[in-house]
């Protein structure tokens, strides 16, 4: 990497944080600038607008959970084993950022704000979703799944269902929150298991 | 009521739109006297401080959400239907509010913000939850549930059935939305169903 891109990730690791700690519209040039002790001016050459820096925090933020969520699912084998493997991993990397998964608390910020950050967060939870489908398709697949199984009913469920442990999980911090969300996918696997 | 309470409604009024179109933080005494026409004085004697002013927004929310979400399932016949009115009339309510639930989205907005806005966040949920409880537990009673339910996990299933819906109701916009949630709670209550 050049020192360039090497500044410009830290620059939207920075933003990163300061979008999960705090919202992704509190992410100006002038906060991230005292953030990072660079110049405004400096910000502003890398990135141009506000707006365009909130939507690449966004897509470094989607890089980092396509490896860290997505990549590691599809190299688990399909069926079951891959839906546990990735809610365990969703998991994992909501917990990482201190606000919890920055395309919830961010689709919840922009779902009524019309502009490129809302149309990339769509674009984004919309491929995420289709990604949910297809792994419920490939659990069909193998047999795991019935073969009439509505995938996109189970993205919407399991999508639910990792919603609501989000929420319980970031304000309520109930302990038994890990349980709950438990007892709750294996009824839902056990709703399409073949 | 007196012109003042009047006054202190309207106030409330405003400020639950504001917060339900942008975010409760954007909710300052500077912006609802804009947005009021209102002297910054004069509010500032109405509500002391910014963060006792979202307080009083979301008690007056929760106040709003007791008369037209849990009163009138209170007044439905307890198990399967009044869990349908439930669900009816929070849709209906969040669904009247610019930015959704303003529970819901305030709640992401301060799961990581230590203060009063947080602590009664928290405790409102918390009762809004032991509600979904309780009407379980009536459902059960009446013989619609099976005798060993156990209401505390609907509770999570319902309130994640919910946020699912809201989810991609306000961010995606999908048409499919409304077909999607009454698929997933019929599955919900023929699970819990004696």
């Amino acid at each position: 990497m050049t020192k360039g891109e090497d500044t410009r990730i830290a620059i939207l690791e920075a933003g990163l944080d300061l979008a999960s700690r705090w919202s992704l519209e509190s992410v100006t040039i002038g906060a991230l600038a005292k953030d990072t002790g660079m110049s405004k001016s400096g910000l502003f050459a890398h990135f141009q607008s506000k707006e365009n820096l909130q939507v690449e925090i966004l897509k470094h933020a989607a890089g980092d959970f396509r490896d860290k969520v997505l990549l590691p699912a599809l190299r688990t084998p399909a069926g079951t084993a891959r839906i546990m493997s990735l809610v365990e991993s969703w998991i994992r990397w909501s917990n990482s950022l201190t606000g919890g998964c920055i395309f919830v608390s961010a689709s919840t910020e922009f779902s009524d704000r019309p502009g490129n950050v809302r149309d990339y967060l769509v674009r984004q939870q919309e491929e995420w979703i289709e990604s949910l489908r297809r792994i419920a398709e490939s659990a069909v697949r193998v047999g795991d799944f019935k073969p009439d199984s509505n995938c996109e009913q189970f993205a919407f469920d399991l999508y639910s269902l990792l919603l609501g442990f989000h929420y319980y999980h970031k304000l309520l911090r109930d302990s038994e929150t890990a349980k709950r969300q438990k007892q709750a996918l294996d009824r839902l696997l056990d709703a399409y298991r073949r």
